[in-house]
């Protein structure tokens, strides 16, 4: 059953709308982009993530009874609101890049077109929303590129920030290339795959080490993953995991998928000792797994330092994203909808110019190189604008506008990035489930060049725009920088 | 309607649970603390929060139809244990320090006596919850004291890491001493203030800065605080807010609460020329407020280089308390119920002493300088152990154990911290509301030494341990370093 998120909206949208009913111009269509403006954690790109979020909030968004009993109760609103907001539903349209896709600043990733006063309301949730799980997914992406190709799991529900923050992220982390999450919530309602094996309690609640060990292969010998760090790591753990391998065999019983887990202490130099104990006791397939405050600059160093894991369990660096906890989206207007019938652009100014928007109903493409599959840029035009793939197409800086750059026609495909999703109200868009949007994620990656994949200073992407944007622009600044 | 967060759990509690009723051990007591190692953000304490979450938690712990299936389809679990889940509920004891109250490093926040079965279970949803609230309560915390007295609003949610962390974020810093939330989901479902005015698209939707403003104004004049940064600061904004109430007079409308809000540019200048054209314009009352990516350094600085704001509006780095945006709560074995019906306290060893835990059945005692009224010094002590104020204390540090203070017999209080929450799986503890735990938390500041509170290298409080659990402690790692 789905949550009703109406009123997860700030107050200030409520009392616009209202504003926009008292000024009579609450039908009036307008264009808001919904986009941010740099990569988190330092990485090339982002992920972006959460439009299945925005799916079911858009549709089920319908003020209940309660919900309008307690707006009246606050004082500011009329009732000619109160009764208008009785019948509100989304009638407008929505168009966005669908989740797993690469993205780079400033491209709309959410375009919703709509009466102000619902364009309005919709601000904050599709903020919250999407900004959220585009960051883990980011965020999520780094730890497993650091992992070179090991298995990572999402172990962070602990230290979520509040159940969504868990639920939601491991959505995302999976997406963006886990193999799985301990959070069973959202094993369940993602279909997803959740694992894990046993804390220091299960270790403490029996009389010794070894007896826990035993009692727990016993139980799942087809995942017996041993936690070997509550006494001493290798004077005890490794030794009785060692001991618990020999007593299963000698009890008949086979060990499908078994190792150990490190949780504490130095990760390097423990996982090469316990490596060496454990080949030399003839276990040379049991999996040395790691946990403990993981994250991706931790492993790429204990990977450059050779240590002996090949199993990655992340936890709070991964959920909260610690290096960096919002993404930083906004949702910005870009054109309101004149008397005769025709988009008029708007700009929002910044004395800061990274701040200036992107003016006018826009649409993204992607750029490929035929011959590389890799991407080349992405441009953003206007939404009437109409390319062939057999023509020339020159790209420019939109800052430094003489680096310019000419891509010969039929060596390279444009990939509408935006899609439809809502058209007049009506969900026209199937939600792809998590593995699939994975799978899309994995081959999104892939079409990045190495340079723009590495975790430091990676190679920028270019953003670049179209003539015609670009010239829309340049003449709004000049119209505002004359006091028009 | 509450949802049931069962499921909400990491898949080993649940592996776990399966094998102690596999080895006949579920029913055996266990005491699991819930404590946290190190203060969030450098502050002197954390708040805890979170516990009303954590009741109904409690309360609606059961495996439903659809749980069952779910966990069956996993085929890690066989029939005796699904048949175990499906009568599930919670039968034991919680005791715990009520919301808002200052609490310091080491001590329980939450202790569960129950079957190790259950204990086990709600250990992540425990931890998730009062990590997530008492994070975000103790940064609300430092925000708040920055601001000297001037109001904050909590304005987070289009950043929060999902709903929950903006809706049961907006909670915690309320509690902390926010006035209130831009979150009307939040506002509805605790009853606390919802505040805020206008965006940027206000204006843009209108064809001047001042005609939005002057719609604005004449809709809410009880309210009326207008962004001026849409276009231009002072050379547009704060003239142009100037102009709009001298029309409102003009036009006979009484603005009751007005001013403006700065949310980009340098904010300690430009709200020192606003002020200058406010007050020369005739608006000496009209109030100054700010946002824009704010926290407690940079709102501290402002304050210092005299800044003329006096209404803050705190966003992102709140909501996901980016200094640090994990709390580090954790749930260790504190004891297990021996078969001659005795409690056998369990140490968490660690090669970093700081790690090691406190064992046993324990209460925490607050210390209170009567003359003073302020805390002297937090005391754990074992549950069984009695003691009367009428008597001296003799405190010691339980590290550098040479450093003792006595407190003099009838110059002190011991107050308890931990109170029951659940008895026999019975809730004998009502919720106090929002409001009331705010009012708690704001006697519990000022129990503190300022040199406690403020926010750069805080005086530490003290938490001791008595002669009896110290003893104890000592005793199990003698035992433990001699490999019993």
């Amino acid at each position: 059953m789905e949550r009703n998120f109406t009123l997860l909206t700030d107050f200030y949208e409520l009392t616009m709308m209202q504003g926009y009913l008292k000024s009579g111009k609450h039908q009036e269509r307008v264009i808001f982009d919904m986009f941010y403006r740099k990569n988190p954690c330092g990485n090339g790109f982002a992920i972006c993530c959460g439009l299945e979020q925005v799916v079911e909030y858009i549709r089920n968004l319908n003020f209940s009874e309660e919900d309008i009993d307690y707006l009246r109760s606050l004082g500011t609103f009329d009732e000619d609101f109160i009764e208008y907001l009785r019948g509100f539903h989304f009638t407008g349209d929505i168009y966005a890049i669908p989740e797993g896709t690469v993205v780079f600043p400033k491209e709309p990733l959410i375009k919703v077109i709509a009466p102000v006063i619902e364009a309005q309301l919709v601000e904050t949730a599709i903020l919250n929303l999407v900004n959220h799980q585009s960051l883990i997914a980011t965020k999520a992406y780094r730890v497993v590129h650091a992992a070179q190709g090991d298995g990572v799991m999402e172990f962070g529900l602990r230290r979520a920030q509040g159940p969504d923050a868990g639920i939601y992220g491991a959505r995302a982390a999976v997406i963006a290339g886990c193999i799985g999450t301990s959070n069973v919530y959202a094993g369940q309602k993602f279909r997803v795959p959740v694992l894990g094996t046993h804390a220091h309690s299960w270790i403490m609640s029996f009389p010794t080490e070894l007896e826990a060990f035993k009692a727990y292969a016993r139980l799942y010998p087809n995942n017996c993953i041993l936690l070997v760090d509550t006494y001493d790591t290798l004077k005890s753990g490794v030794k009785n995991a060692i001991l618990c391998y020999d007593a299963m065999k000698e009890e008949g019983i086979t060990l499908k998928r078994f190792g150990i887990r490190l949780d504490s202490g130095d990760l390097a130099y423990l996982s090469k000792k316990a490596r060496k104990m454990l080949d030399e006791a003839g276990y040379p397939d049991a999996i040395i797994s790691a946990s403990n405050d993981l994250d991706e600059n931790l492993i790429a160093s204990l990977k450059a330092q050779g240590a002996c894991i090949t199993s990655w369990g992340v936890g709070t660096n991964l959920i909260t994203s610690e290096s960096q906890p919002s993404f930083g989206g906004v949702y910005k207007l870009a054109a309101t909808y004149s008397d005769e019938g025709q988009w008029v652009p708007k700009i929002k100014l910044s004395e800061n110019s990274e701040k200036i928007t992107n003016p006018g109903n826009k649409q993204i493409y992607r750029i490929i190189e035929k011959d590389s599959g890799k991407v080349f840029a992405d441009y953003i035009a206007l939404e009437e604008e109409r390319f062939s793939e057999a023509e020339d197409l020159v790209l420019f800086d939109p800052i430094d506008t003489w680096k310019k750059s000419t891509l010969k026609g039929g060596s390279y495909e444009m990939r509408p990035l935006l899609v439809p999703i809502f058209l007049g109200g009506k969900l026209v868009y199937n939600c792809p489930s998590v593995e699939e949007i994975k799978a899309h994620c994995k081959k999104e990656q892939e079409s990045l060049w190495e340079e723009c994949r590495r975790l430091t200073n990676p190679h920028a992407v270019h953003v670049d725009l179209s003539d015609k944007l670009y010239e829309m622009k340049k003449q709004l600044l000049t119209q505002y920088s004359r006091g028009e």
